[in-house]
């Protein structure tokens, strides 16, 4: 066998990254794209790329690890449980390990940003 | 005392970041913004915005973590052992670890990345 894609570098577009509708209802509303993710298995951590509509979120909950996200496009808020953050293209967002979050597209385009996580966790 | 930053979620810009002038003769072709890194302590990995002069590149060399990267603006090419691979806007980048590598901006404007490491490395 050959070395596993993981022992070579890459370039990878969202649209060739693996994919998931994360919407309840498989409307597309929030989407995720494994850019450097599981498929790979990078040492230490993930990067994904998230695509939410107008007006939708990613779930109000809590983990163990750290994001850290970059916004490429858009605009919206860090709900957390002091004042929401807003936030908008070109800006970074730090979301401390065991801290309650929410990002919530409040612009009137879709929200894409990357977030970042170590392997042990997924969402 | 009251908690260090890393306790608390925040929003951050490039302009706002600790930055620093990569370039060895301080003209600013290169310069990296330390969005989310050692000024907060993440516990596992550091975000930084690195932003490249057109025919200007980062330092060819190795380290033992991985990169993984995206093009915020503008086009380049990874220089490697093997071929180099072209990439541009929107794209994700992954250097395993032990892998000599390079960014080349070879477009006409800035060529702007986040670059993710894990806590123990800096370049």
């Amino acid at each position: 066998m050959g070395p596993s894609v993981s022992d070579r570098p890459f370039v990878v577009t969202p649209k060739t990254a693996p994919t998931e509708d994360y919407s309840a209802d498989g409307t597309g509303d929030v989407i995720k794209h494994d850019l450097i993710a599981r498929q790979v298995s990078p040492p230490n951590f993930a990067m994904r790329l998230f695509n939410i509509a107008p007006g939708e979120n990613t779930p109000y909950h809590q983990h163990p690890w750290e994001h850290e996200v970059f916004i490429v496009e858009g605009s919206g808020e860090l709900r957390t449980a002091d004042t929401p953050q807003p936030f908008s293209t070109g800006e970074a967002v730090y979301v401390p390990p065991n801290t309650m979050h929410q990002f919530r597209n409040t612009g009137a385009k879709r929200l894409k940003f990357i977030c970042v996580i170590p392997n042990s966790g997924d969402c």
